[in-house]
């Protein structure tokens, strides 16, 4: 079984050698460009950790690797037009880069082009490769439409909030590990599994993201923190706030995030006053370690080797305990 | 050999029965209401005939027929937003009556949902079906790319227009016989010559619909002419003009496409007088006569029955030759 690190690099290397051209030359600019920007790569590794359970020749799972992460940026490229987002890794988002059409439409490209790459599976495992890559597919865009809607209401609960983030989160990573245990020919138990081990991941991932875009350090986070207060996102720390306020404090939370704010800074700290006189930062933290335990249950289950597990472990810690 | 209108109709109640919905309704609402807008179901109609060239039961090709449509109209619901176009089909378009995010989001799903009809074919020829497929619509974005550069361009000539409509138009028609000869498995040979048809004949579609659009009977047409005219639109007939006038007649049709005019009826009169006095609608008749006979010459390459090619002949006519 190859490290985490050595997979990363190798997945790093491979997707440097796809020649990401054609023409017209404005069409692929933004996808060479959006590929360029690095990122964690975590969902490729999935795939290949997933196939590396079961056959030590990884090489057969790269197509799909790249599958995932070319539909993952394709995701991004929309995302960003969606949400009015400027700037992703530091840099200029394409919409922003280029314009509107560009992004929708060299989105739509890398889309396709993903599944040039998903399809390259062997025939007695494609139909199921692609069953579930599609799937997923069709749950990140009603992940990403809940997340909308959400912007436009006011009665989201928690329980909403998390079913959102499983479907625009949870599910791809889930996904990723599946394919790649699907083309290493893992047992079917394992393989269902694993996806529920990721998927449970996937949601301590995305509400460790929203912790720590509030309590994180800038410095480990890797970014300035505030942003979702300052664009009023119904992250769990909001909605769990709301459901645990007393009516005053309810109704202040609402007026803060509903009224035009000059002094952001002032904003952020307010608002993470009452997050902490509430306890929601304990909340999300517990609710984290949870997830973190269904999924080690989880893979618990998987029937393969400590090591292997181990692995697991460690990918799955850097994920959800980001900030330990 | 089912008759067109009998695959018609059966493609028609077909497309019914899928139920189109799922949650969240804001995403599958658009999906279901652009179905519905009718169209005349070419493509599919298409897929089934390429399919009954070889089989008596076409009902193996059904899921690629919807693939094919499914991934037809997400192109439309994103190429609106491109173009900014309020109405297809007397009716608003998805961004219009819902808004652009919608129209985005909404449109990639269709995507996906098209991939999981596709996927739908048997083992043995599903990464053939897949690679046409994918290819197809790599290459339908390519076409719709160079169609908005072009608009930003003064010097597109008309080889480049025709490589345009090529790729944004002729491809998926191709496409669309292609997927159905390999489902019922015709011969290699055959498979390629059908794709040149196709081809030929989606370029000679595209070009009557451009003539049309300018020189069509309104009442046979379906839709109000001169629309292309009206927004400036680089179609064969400009393009052929600026080749052919003189350099007092070119600058009088840049100028006339660059500036605003409030009396559309007057600047239709006048462009469509340049056009005939050019012979550009002759010119644009003999060149769909040209890819006609193009694609009737690839039709008897291939080795099917007379009866068989007759009704190809029937649809091709129908659709490069609707004014006649």
């Amino acid at each position: 079984m190859q490290s985490i690190s050595d997979l990363s690099a190798l997945f790093e290397n491979t997707l440097k050698e796809q020649d990401i051209k054609g023409f017209p030359e404005q069409l692929y600019a933004p996808i060479k460009y959006t590929l360029g920007l690095g990122g964690k790569r975590i969902r490729p590794i999935l795939v290949l950790i997933g196939c590396n359970l079961y056959n030590n020749d990884i090489s057969c799972a790269i197509p799909q690797a790249i599958a995932i992460e070319f539909f993952h940026n394709f995701t991004l490229i929309h995302d960003d037009i969606m949400d009015n987002a400027p700037v992703r890794r530091g840099q200029p988002t394409v919409y922003k880069k280029w314009n509107g059409n560009t992004a929708i439409l060299s989105g739509d490209t890398l889309f396709a082009m993903a599944y040039q790459y998903a399809q390259k599976a062997e025939p007695d495992i494609l139909g199921d490769v692609l069953s579930v890559f599609s799937q997923t597919a069709v749950e990140v865009c009603e992940g990403q439409q809940l997340d909308l809607d959400f912007e436009e209401r006011n009665d989201v609960t928690v329980d909403e909030y998390l079913e959102m983030i499983r479907l625009k989160t949870g599910v791809l990573l889930a996904a990723s590990l599946k394919i790649g245990a699907i083309i290493g020919k893992g047992p079917k138990e394992d393989i269902e599994n694993l996806y529920k081990l990721g998927e449970a991941i996937g949601l301590g991932f995305q509400l460790e993201d929203d912790y720590l875009d509030t309590f994180g350090d800038e410095n480990v986070f890797g970014k300035k923190t505030g942003g979702d207060i300052i664009t009023n996102k119904k992250t769990f720390l909001y909605l769990r706030s709301l459901e645990k306020a007393d009516p005053e404090t309810k109704k202040k939370l609402i007026k803060i995030y509903s009224e035009p704010h000059t002094d952001e800074q002032a904003k952020i700290e307010t608002v993470k006053q009452i997050f902490q006189q509430l306890g929601v930062d304990t909340d999300s933290k517990k609710l984290i370690d949870k997830y973190f335990i269904e999924g080690i249950n989880y893979l618990n289950k998987v029937n393969i080797s400590k090591e292997k597990k181990d692995i697991l472990v460690t990918l799955a810690k850097s994920m959800v305990k980001r900030n330990k």
